[in-house]
């Protein structure tokens, strides 16, 4: 049984957070320049958060994975590098600048690294290091600097918020969840917090994505739990077909819960996969409802397909059509965008075997039957599309597989939101 | 030598075309259905066009290619058993319907063909047949029947524009061209005309692209011409990466220019396939330019690549995706999203040796260096990117192919248009 809790990345025992604003983008305003004012901590907690932590009482196992985009940015490397003994303490992340295919990126990843230490007293591979926003421009390493003190200073266990307002871009909501859990007798709670909005077409790897768990477990158990199910909750995403070149997931557990060590696939080891999963599977959803300029989140369910691969592949191709997208923004009931997505999505299939319905709160409407289109109330059909969250359910009718991905519609805000990001 | 000649699909000697309205999306308005009317010619020739034609005075060489989209419209199926002896004699063709996933679809798409038969003297099987338009809905084969009459009538070597006309759907351009050279002592005429605006990423096959030629050429030739030529012309072209289920690109040579009959790859299969060439790339450039919404025509050509495959596959990402797209809406010379497009496209480089630049008429600027952000004039760069046609120029220093791919921008109007196409 998981119970639902709040207190995202800090409701787990052990793990504190924060979230501050540095000023990545454009320093933070210091006076004129010639008499440095030393900033208060007043005005490092105003304005758009840039800089996170999360860090964790002892030392915990750590999986992560990342994006396969060929192009990864600097702080993936000094992370994968960090994270080679399979430990850490904790994380560091900013937003507003991606360092990647930036002047000095290894280095100021680096820097960002040594920083967190500093204030904490730790060494610089204890850390995860993170960051997302504008690509090709060079990190303001010196505010991020400056900030590591104050930020420390605001580490607590009610920190989860502020730091998932620190790593937010284009987001407009907060990604946040945990649940908690029984294992051999002992409470054990799983949180995340997650960032993603443009740029979403997870590829093994994700947006940000960190969580927190205390639950004892050994490092490659947790790196197959996480291998696991992230093809199947953040690879099912897909917000513009980009897949970002700073995705990660990472997962730290300190083992605080005092559970029994899940050293083994056994029944520890699967009820900790099915909290991870719907840690994982929440973020996810939340991140494809609240993609950029988003109106509501669409859900492509396959069903009777011969393979999940092949489900996963149609369904993906539906939610990633940009022509069904923007049906579905117009609440229009076009099915022949579902069909045709379908084929081209290189999965095999039938046409002449395929049913699709659209449901939503309002209730399902059945559109196409074997393949060809069913008259049906168009008027119902606009109302069942016009809700927030939109399911698409096609039957291929060759088997027993099914699979379910998320995105959402694109709008004339998507276009807003990109054709000036920069500025 | 390559001319520019007026003409489209009727430059070439021995080729009529005529295009009319009759009425496919809701019939002729023809008095209150107790007393039918016969509708006048100038019923036929008022409104919107919705069918075509294209008729040779002699038997054609004819070859084709389809979309390799898994769901295909009832008439590829049509017209691949029709062309099976390579030979027609022309092409009937209606906008409003597509014919596919639709309630008797093969039975209308033969009944299209049996009129044409029917109003010309010549066999069902003369004929290619292509639709374009709403998937899943019933074609009004009806108002086709009642319309082919008027439109044999309105055949004429001035009627390629009508033609043009009557297969467009969302588009705002005619796509039409033609060219003349000379092969064998003899003037030889290429010319063509193609519909496409969404739903546009071809595979193999393409929108509806119909070329005439009165080239003397032997059909195998010809169709391993088209074979040649589409995949760096019309597959090289995306404006939101759904590949439609109607691509359709068909050739018909008629041999009336009494050029010797091209039976082997010599000299004269190397000129005609130059100016094919031209043809079709001047259509596909036509097609990303016009495609749903678009404000600019976006070109990008990737160099120095280790293969021609490579660089294609990078120029697509490049030009496929939405946020490239929706930046250079905003005229934002954001090429952090190029080298990212680039690196999630699967093909093989060092983002280490990457250069990137953006040109337009206005001139060109370099933002991008062995894979680094360079410093640059913005308010300059934001005025290159206005222009209606803009370049993307990457360099991989990888070795010495190169690929050259077409696309445009992501606009609000894209989104409006498709939001409600079917209304």
């Amino acid at each position: 049984m998981l119970n639902q809790i709040s207190g995202g990345v800090c409701a787990a025992k052990g793990f504190r957070a924060a979230g501050v604003r540095c000023g990545v983008k454009s320093g933070m305003s210091l006076g004129d320049g010639n008499q440095p004012i030393v900033p208060s901590m007043k005005d490092y907690l105003s304005g758009k958060f840039d800089l996170a932590m999360i860090l964790s009482d002892c030392e915990c196992a750590a999986a992560a994975v990342y994006t396969m985009n060929r192009v990864k940015a600097a702080p993936l490397y000094v992370t994968m590098g960090n994270l080679e003994d399979g430990v850490c303490r904790g994380i560091v992340a900013n937003s507003g600048n991606a360092n990647a295919c930036a002047p000095n990126g290894h280095e100021n990843a680096e820097r960002m690294c040594a920083a967190a230490a500093g204030a904490t007293g730790l060494k610089p591979t204890d850390f995860v290091v993170a960051s997302t926003g504008v690509i090709g421009q060079e990190l303001n390493i010196a505010a991020i600097e400056k900030g590591m003190g104050p930020l420390v200073e605001q580490l607590s266990t009610d920190g989860s918020d502020a730091a998932a307002n620190a790593v937010m871009t284009t987001d407009t909501k907060k990604k946040e969840i945990a649940v908690t859990l029984t294992i051999g007798g002992k409470t054990v709670t799983v949180g995340g917090i997650a960032k993603g909005s443009g740029m979403i077409h997870p590829n093994m790897g994700t947006m940000l994505c960190f969580i927190t768990t205390d639950c004892a477990i050994a490092h490659d158990l947790l790196q197959d739990a996480l291998h696991e199910i992230v093809p199947r909750t953040f690879n099912r995403v897909t917000v513009d077909g980009d897949t970002s070149t700073n995705d990660m997931c990472v997962v730290l557990a300190n083992g605080m819960a005092g559970n029994p060590l899940i050293e083994w696939k056994d029944d520890g080891y699967t009820l900790f996969c099915q909290a991870l999963y719907q840690v994982c599977e929440h973020l996810a959803r939340s991140i494809a409802a609240d993609g950029e300029g988003a109106s509501r989140l669409i859900t492509c369910t396959v069903r009777d397909a011969r393979s999940e691969e092949s489900a996963e592949r149609l369904a993906k191709a539906v939610v990633g059509s940009s022509l069904v997208k923007a049906a579905l923004y117009g609440a229009d009931a076009n099915w022949g965008r579902v069909i045709c997505a379908m084929g081209y999505s290189k999965a095999p299939f039938r046409p002449e075997y395929v049913d699709i319905s659209f449901a939503s709160a309002l209730g399902e409407i059945k559109v196409c039957e074997k393949g060809v289109g069913l008259p049906f109330d168009e008027d119902f059909a606009k109302r069942v599309l016009t809700q927030d969250a939109v399911t698409i359910d096609v039957s291929v009718h060759e088997g027993d597989e099914s699979a379910t991905c998320w995105g959402c519609d694109l709008t004339y805000d998507y276009v807003k939101i990109n054709g000036d990001y920069r500025s």
